[in-house]
C-alpha cells in the first residue's frame, strides 16, 4: 500500500488530526489496521467498531487492542452487540465518523450524537451508504456534512472498473476452470462494473454480449464493439452470464429455461437478487453441489445450469475480492478526507463530493509510486486556458 | 442519416414547430440541408446564414434557396456581409436560434433581438460556443435560455471519441502512408478526443504513449495499459505525435529538437497552436512541401521532421472530418431540442444541458436503425430501484 | 468434454479398435479415465500405467480397476516400480503405445517389446517426448512409427496458446492478488506460450514487454504493439516477469539485482531452470514464505523480490493447469490417432505428424459442440482452387 | 526504406554481385528504382522490364535509363512488346532472374534461356508466381532453382497481415467515410490477410464476423473471440463485407439478396472474382456511380448495396496499397537472396524457401532501424538447447 504509506509519513510530520476523535466503523482487516495506524500517526484518537457482524478478523482486532487502540469488535457479534458497539464509540463524542454502509451515520442521528454537535463530518466508503445518506438529506434529516468517499475517481476507477473487473473473472475461473477464449459471455449491465468485466472478458478472448435497459449505455457498448441484445435472446447463446446492474430479477427463471445445458450463472452486484436465485431454486428439480459454492441445478426441461456463490458476489465468494492496490487508493482517500474535514470544517450540512485536489493528490501519489512522471502546465498555458472565452 | 430521417417522419405528422421562426447559423452543407428540411417539415420557417465565411457549399445554398428557403450565404463572404446576414435573419424575430460557434447568440445580444423577447431559446453545437455562452452567463448578460447541444452524450460519444478518433488516424495515413503497427504513437492529452485516438492507434498495432497534465487522467491512461510519460522523454522515442489538449505550445521547439529523424507531427485540437507551429517554422533551416499539407522541416541539428496540415486539424485537412453517422446524431439532437423549446418554453435564463430524455431518444433511434433491441425495466424493477434506500 | 464424447459414440458403433491391445502411460486423472473408457468402447484392451510417479489420483486408479481395467498405478511409486509397471504393460504385447513424455516408447526399445514387432505405432502427447523420439530417430534407433500428437493444431492451439496463456495469469493472480492493469509485465520468449500469455496480460490491462533472442519473433512482437527490449533493461522496469522460452538462465541473478523492490518472478516453461532459481537462492540473504509457493527473497542490495512456485510451472503449481476444454481436444486427437494407426498401419518407421484430416475432424467436432456452422467449398470453387496455376 | 539502405552500404563495400547479370521484371516504381540501384552498387549489371503492362511509372523508367540502366519499359506496352522486352533482357544471359508473377521465369523456359544454363537461379516476389513455379516443378519442367521470396516471414508478416490489414480498411474508409465502430464487419477468409483485416476492423471498434471453409481456421477465429458463421447467415447482419480467400464466388447474388440496404462490398484478394461481380451486375436493376470506384447497385428486392472498386483489390484501388515499410522488407529480401545465389550457387533445381538467416538478417536490420535491441543466447544456453534431448 505505497500511497497510504506516503500519507503516513506526511501525517507523522504534520499531525493534522492532532487531538481529534474518530469513530471508525469498518471491516476489521489487515488493510483497515493500516488505515487506523495512519490516523493515529496523524494525531487522532480512534475508536474502532465493525461494519458487518461477520467481517471481523479476530487476530487483527486483538492485535490492534493490544497496541492500545480502543476496539469493540469480534467475529459473529449479535445485532444488539453490533449497535452497542456503535453507541460505545459515539459515547466518546467523535469529531469524525468513518463509515462503511452508513450504519454509524444513521445511528448517530438516533442515539443523540448528532444532537451534541461534536461531529465535524463523516466519510462514507460505499455506494449503499451514499444512497442512504442521500435519503436522509432528501428528508432534511441530515445533521452533519458527509463526504462520499465512494465517489472519488481514484476510488471508483480502481474499485468498480479495474478491481471488480479482474476479480469477477478471477472468481469464475477459480470456481469453474472455464476457458474464457471462444465463449459467449453475457454481461447484464454496462455501468462501471459491467464495463470492467466486459474489458476483461474480451481481453481473455471471450465474445462479449451486453444487455442493458439504458439506450445510451447500450449505444456506448455497441460503439465499443460489443454485441448488444435483449436478455431473452442472449439467454439462448450464452455460455456464461454475469449480472452487474444493482437491480433485481435481471435473469429470471424464464430466461434460464432458454439457456444451453452447462450455462454458468454468476453475480457481481452487491445483493444476491440479480439472478433470481429464489425463482431458480424453486424451478430446479434437483441441486448438486459440485464443489463449495458451485451448484449444478437440473431444470424441468432436462438441462442443467451451474450457479456460482448462490448468486452472491462472485469475486468475494469465489476469489479474494479486491487486490491491495484497491484498498490502498480507497483508504488514502479516507485519510486525506479526514484531514480535509479537520482543516476546513465544512459548515454546509450536505452530502459532498471528495474535493478534486484530494482525488488529484491520491492519483499523483499513485503515479509516483509507479515511478511515472507527467507534465505540468506552464504559466502561459494556464493563462491560455483561463482566457479561452475569446 | 437514419436517425434524423425517422425524426422527419415524426415532424411531418406532428408539426411540433408549427408557425415558429428559426434562425439557423450553420455550415451550409448537404447535411445541414437535411436538418433545415426536417425543421420545415416540422412546421417552422427557417432563415439560414453561414457559421463561417468559408464553409458554405454554394450549390447547397442555391438549391435550398430555389426550393423556397430564405438563405443568405455564399462562400467567401466578408466580415461585414457575415454580420449583416445575422442581422437579416434576426430581423424576422426568430423564436429559436440554432448556432454553431455562438456568433448568432452573441449578435442577438447586441443588435436588439434579445431585447424584443421573441426568442424562446437557442441551441449551441460547439464547445467553443458553449464556452462563450458560459462567459455571457457568468457576467449576467445572457438574455434567453441556451441548450448546450454539444454536450449531449449522443453528440459527444460519436463526435469527440469515435468520430475524431477514427478520422484523425485516417487523415494521418492518407497524408503519410504510415504503417501504424509497430510505431511509437505519442498522444498529448487524454480527454475524450485523446482517448478516441489512443484506442484507434492501439487498435492498428501502435504502441501508444500518453502525455498529460492531470494526474487523474494520467492514472486512467496507465490503468488502460498505455505508457505515460513527460513529453520531454516521449519526444525522444515517438514516431508520430498527435496533440489533443485544447491548450497551446504542448509540443515546443525544444521538444522537437529531441525527436528522431522522420518524426511526424499532427494536431487534432481545434486551433493550430498545440504544436508550436510558429516556433517550429522559426526553428527550421529549410522547409520542403512533400505534398499538399505535408511539409518536411530541416532542423539545425541536421534532422528532419514532418508537419501535417500546418498544425491545423488533421482529420479535417487531410481526411474528410466526421462521417455522416456523426452529423446524424448531432443534428437529431438539434431538431429534438428545437421541439423541446417550443413545447416546454423554459423560463429560466441559463445554459441548459440537453434533457436526458432527448439524449435517450436519439440513442434509441440510433439503436433501432441498427436493429438492436434492449431490455425494459419491469414495474417491479423500477420500484426496487426507487426503494433502494433501505 | 463434448468432443471426446462424440468420438465415444462413434467408437461404440464402429468398434475401430476391436481386438487391439493398448498400453497407455498417462497421468492417471479423471480426464484420462474418460479417454481409457473411450478406447475400451472402441473395442480395445487397455493396460494403464502412470507417466509420472507423483501424478496418480489413487481414487481414479481404484475406480478404473474395479470396473475391470488392468491398472498398475499408485501415487508415490518408486523408480523401480514405475519401470516394472511399464514392463508389465509391455508384456501384453500392445499394438499401440500411448505415451506422455516418451518413457514407455523408450522402454519398449530396451525391454524387448520393439523387437517382438507387435507394436503398430505409438502416440506421444508432449513436446519433451517428441524431442526424445526425434533423438531416437536421428540415431536410427527408432523401431516403430510414432505420431506427434503434441503437434496437432487442435492440441497446440488450445494447449500452448490459449490454455497456458489463461492459466499462467490465473496462477499468478491466485498466488499474489496482483492487479494486472497498469503493471509492466515482462514476458521472456515469444513462442506460442509467450504469445498466449502476452495476449492475456494485455487483455487484463498490463503493459507487455517482450524479450527474445530471435529477431523474427522480436519483430513480430513489435508489430503486435508490444515493447521489445533486452532483459537487462526490462529488469529495471518490470513489475512481473514470466519466462516461457524452453531455455535455462533466462533471468539471472544479475538481472534480478536490477529489479524494483516487490518484483514478482514466475515461470511458465516446462523445467524450473528458466529463472535461475539456484542462483537466486544463493544470492538471497534471507527467504520468507509468504504463503504456500510464494517466497519473498531479500537481496544483498536491500530489495526484496517474490518468487512463485520455486520457479516451477506457475499454472500447474499455483492454479489448476489446463481447463477440461484443453484435455478434450488433446485426448480426442489421441483416440482418433489410435484409430488411424489400426486402420492405416503406417509402414514407414518415423516420427509422423497428426494427419490433417484428424486435426480437421477434431476442429469440426469442437465447432459442432459450440453450435458453430461454417461454409463448404462448392464443386466449382474446388476446381478453381486446383486450376489456380494459370 | 532504412533496411534496404543499410544493405546498400554493405553492397557498396563488398560488391557481392560483382560481374553478375540480373534480369529484373518488376513494377517500375520509385521503390523498384531503389532496389535496382542497390543491385548495381553490389556490382551487378541489371536489365529491367515491367511485370505488368500498366504498372510502369514512365518518369522512373526515363530517370533510370538516363542514369545508364538498360530499361525496356513504358506504360501501356502491348502484349507482344511485353514479351519482347523479356526476350531482350534474357538475351543478355542473366545469372539471376528477379520476377514478380513468374512471367519472366516461365518465358525463360520457352525462349531458350533456361537451356543455355547461365541462370544460377530466380527470385519470385508473389504468391501467384510461386504457385506457377510449383506447377512447373510438379511437371518436372523446372530448369533452375527458384527462391520463394514471397514466403519470407519478413515479407509475409509485413505484407499480407499488417500491410494489407491496414490498407484494406484504409481504402474502405476513403471510399465510404464509414465509421467502423459499432458496425458488423464480415470478413470472408481467415488466412494471413483475413487475420490482418480482422485485427484492424476490431481495433477500430467493429464487431467482426468470420466466414471460413477450414474447420481449423474457423476454430482459431472462434478462439480469438470473433463470431464465426456461414456467409448465408452473415449476409443478413453485415454492414460491410470484405473477401480475402483466394477463391471465387465467395459472395454470391443469393447472399447479396439477403443483405440489408446500404451494405458495402469490398474485396482484398488478388482477383476480382471473390465477390461474384458479374453475377451482381447481372442482378442489379440499376447502377449509380456515387463517386469514382464506388457504385450503388439497386436490387430487384428494392434494396441497394454499395460495391467498391468493381470488386478489385480495394487497398490498391481506393487507397495507395502497401506503405514503403512493406516494400523495404520485400526488396531487402530480394537483394539478399540475389547475393545468396551468387555466393552459394544452389545446385538442386527446386523451389526453395528463403534461407532462415536472410529472414533473420532482414528482421535484425529492421529492428536496428527501429532502435530495438534484443538478447543473445549465451554459449551455455546454446549448449542446453542442443542437448535438450535428455
Amino acid at each position: 500500500m505505497p500511497v497510504l504509506s506516503s500519507i503516513r509519513t506526511e501525517f507523522l510530520e504534520q499531525k493534522p488530526l492532532s487531538g481529534k476523535r474518530i469513530s471508525a466503523t469498518l471491516h476489521v482487516t489487515k488493510e483497515t489496521a493500516v488505515l487506523i495506524e495512519t490516523l493515529i500517526m496523524g494525531g487522532a484518537d480512534v475508536f474502532l467498531t465493525p461494519s458487518n457482524p461477520l467481517s471481523t478478523d479476530n487476530d487483527v482486532a486483538v492485535a490492534l487492542e493490544s497496541s492500545g487502540v480502543p476496539v469493540r469488535a469480534w467475529r459473529g457479534m449479535g445485532e444488539r452487540e453490533y449497535l452497542e458497539a456503535l453507541d460505545w464509540a459515539h459515547s466518546h463524542d467523535p469529531n469524525i465518523i468513518i463509515d462503511d454502509g452508513a450504519d454509524s451515520i444513521v445511528r448517530a442521528h438516533v442515539n443523540g450524537l448528532a444532537d451534541r454537535r461534536t461531529v465535524f463530518g463523516a466519510l462514507e466508503e460505499t455506494t449503499t451508504g451514499v444512497v442512504r445518506v442521500k435519503a436522509l438529506e432528501a428528508e432534511a434529516r441530515l445533521r452533519f456534512p458527509v463526504i462520499a468517499v465512494n465517489e472519488a475517481r481514484t476510488k471508483n476507477l480502481f474499485d468498480n472498473r479495474y478491481g471488480t473487473g479482474q476479480s469477477t473473472i478471477d472468481g469464475i475461473i477459480r470456481a469453474t476452470s472455464l476457458m474464457i477464449a471462444g465463449k459467449n459471455i453475457v454481461i447484464c449491465g454496462y455501468g462501471l462494473v459491467g464495463r470492467g468485466i466486459a474489458m476483461r472478458a474480451r481481453g481473455l478472448g471471450g465474445r462479449v454480449i451486453i444487455t442493458e435497459v439504458s439506450p445510451l449505455r447500450a449505444l456506448e457498448a455497441t460503439m465499443e464493439g460489443y454485441n448488444v441484445m435483449q436478455i431473452q435472446k442472449a439467454a439462448e447463446i450464452g455460455d456464461l452470464f454475469i449480472t452487474a446492474t444493482g437491480n433485481k430479477k435481471v435473469i429470471t427463471p424464464e430466461n434460464i429455461l432458454r439457456m444451453k445445458g452447462g450455462a454458468i450463472l454468476a453475480n457481481s452486484g452487491h445483493f444476491d437478487v440479480e439472478v433470481d436465485v429464489k425463482g431458480l431454486y424453486a424451478l430446479a428439480t434437483s441441486i448438486r453441489e459440485i464443489k463449495q459454492e458451485v451448484e449444478e441445478l437440473s431444470l424441468p426441461n432436462g438441462r442443467k445450469v451451474i450457479l456460482l456463490a448462490h448468486g452472491r458476489l462472485v469475486n468475494l465468494v469465489c476469489a479474494e475480492g479486491h487486490p491491495p492496490d484497491v484498498m490502498d487508493m480507497s483508504f488514502s482517500n479516507q485519510a486525506l478526507c479526514a484531514k480535509f474535514i479537520v482543516k476546513n470544517r465544512p459548515q454546509k450540512v450536505e452530502l459532498m463530493q471528495v474535493p478534486q485536489e484530494i482525488d488529484d493528490k491520491v492519483a499523483s501519489l499513485k503515479l509516483a509510486s509507479m515511478e511515472i512522471q507527467i507534465d505540468k502546465l506552464s504559466k502561459e498555458q494556464e493563462d491560455y486556458l483561463n482566457s479561452w472565452k475569446v
